[in-house]
């Protein structure tokens, strides 16, 4: 597959079948009320709860398993300072090849100690983007390991497209699906899977303010990564490519934007409602259907939320920092 | 029923058809890495995911539907500081009769806001056990509501013991059971479930070493309530009553008990591992099996954990006091 090459429904289809013996098919989880504070049933499909903790197994997986013999013989190589680590780590040990992450040298112990617990080789590296593609592809040079990009990767769309599918097998009456956006390989593969199923349904992506270059990138038609700072939701600081930029843009893919203290306040929500772990990046999901509500405009229909990882620090959990507090007591444990 | 009237598997059975209307089927998860941990497969009884966030609602739902229609008009009550508040407050709302809860004046906030919300009318009192029992009296004789004990009784006793049943369906080749212990309610009907499903099966308690009464009681064959202190698993402050320290001995349950240090490691591997919110009380049943992992003494065949609720304060997560640090960051997120 060229550069731009964009997956469609048979691919999310096909990586499907071809992920199934390795992947979690997970829960999908509900809370009376949380249906109450956003006005229409809300389907939670619980990624936290997948393989390594995170959505990202899927498609490091379907990117693994779709080389051909030879090819994976060499093993496989990253970048990242996060779940794509251990996701492919794990993706590569269950198919017996190496694998290579470069991780900058102040990613977190644990995320470091993931990444080597499933086998790969760990390689540390300053921690500026140049240096981790500099680094990168000294690697691949020198194993002849093949490189498989976080998200701008058709497979890897195509695998992260699986979990919108299997949402809507499992709630078909979902009409609008919501999901968080980085770098795009999430929210594209949810477009396509949810536009595939059924081309009525509704797709929105949900992002940091401070990091909103999704947003402002489909505003303006083309890649705008200026202005992005950095946000409590440490998995979302990826910026749009070409490739999942065009696939937002052909879906018609709205991306809603959510303030630190709303990313905080949702996560509590899950924390209480539904008594889930997840990492602030799978808040912001919930906290843009939050936001939507209360300005007025919410999402169509019965909402399905993906829940796109549980890897969280528990030393390091925000709840002392909640100023808005919309999460009431009252309601706890209802469900 | 009598004083000492003690509910046997026929009651637990009447129980789990009487309160199947109203009560969520738990589900059973289980964890690759925690499998690894005790040495053989755990599985994990979602009673933090039941209504009102634990278990009691089992035998609070039970004891109310079991009310002829003359006794129930007249409403139910009871004290209590915790779990039992809102359980009951929801039980009674869903039969739509009246709910005076007798609660210290210092029990949390969120506590008493719970049981409010259910519909319950809370009565405070002083932080006292002689004065909660003559609140308790005064609203009996004013209002003529029937107490519902919240472990000394046989309908809230065999409520208790639904979980079990179900656990026992859900993963049939469980050998050995364990569930927290306070005032016993818990522990009797799992006993009286498991013996009732199949006499081989091992039960065992697990008990905060600093609020052992159980274990000393039934070590004496009689009621030993002094030298209990306090403990972060705040649900378990109870003590036996003689009907259920006469329910445990003649089941012959084994009690381990466990240091404030483990209960937070276990309450650790519970939110990493499974990605589930408990409270403190909840982690006490792992605990105990990673205790007895430990000592040497594993408890025999596939095990079952009660994971009992999830009602926690997530500004006081006690996460910063972690000690022994059983929880590596390797296994994280592995299923």
């Amino acid at each position: 597959m060229g550069p731009m090459t964009t997956p469609g429904i048979d691919d999310v289809r096909l990586a499907a079948v071809r992920i199934a013996p390795f992947v979690h098919r997970t829960p999908v989880m509900t809370s009376a009320s949380l249906d109450a504070l956003v006005g229409a049933p809300v389907r939670f499909k619980c990624e936290h709860l997948q393989r390594a903790g995170a959505f990202k197994y899927r498609g490091a997986t379907n990117a693994v398993q779709a080389l051909d013999a030879a090819t994976a013989a060499r093993g496989v190589a990253a970048h990242s300072s996060g779940n794509h680590a251990a996701a492919l780590a794990l993706a590569a040990a269950t198919r017996g090849i190496p694998c290579h992450v470069v991780m900058p040298a102040d990613a977190p112990e644990a995320k470091q100690a993931a990444a080597r617990a499933y086998g790969a080789t760990v390689v540390l590296c300053e921690p500026t983007l140049a240096a981790r593609a500099e680094t990168l592809a000294e690697v691949v040079a020198r194993t002849g390991a093949v490189e498989i990009h976080p998200y701008d990767h058709p497979d890897v769309i195509a695998g992260q497209g699986t979990a919108t599918l299997e949402l809507l097998e499992q709630a078909p009456a979902v009409r609008t699906v919501v999901a968080p956006v980085s770098g795009g390989g999430l929210l594209s593969g949810t477009a396509i899977a949810a536009h595939g199923t059924d081309p009525s349904i509704s797709v929105i992506g949900a992002e940091p303010a401070n990091v909103d270059d999704a947003h402002r990138s489909l505003a303006a038609g083309r890649l705008v990564t200026d202005r992005n700072t950095t946000s409590i939701a440490d998995a979302l600081l990826a910026v749009l490519s070409e490739r999942t930029l065009s696939i937002l843009s052909a879906h018609q893919v709205e991306v809603v934007t959510v303030t630190e203290d709303e990313i905080v306040d949702a996560m509590a929500l899950v924390f209480e409602r539904l008594k889930q772990v997840v990492e602030p990046s799978a808040a912001v999901a919930l906290a843009g259907v939050a936001a939507l509500v209360r300005t007025g405009a919410p999402p169509p229909g019965e909402v399905g939320v993906i829940l796109s990882g549980g890897n969280v620090d528990l030393a390091a959990l925000p709840f002392d920092r909640r100023v808005t507090g919309t999460s009431a007591p009252a309601g706890r444990g209802k469900r």
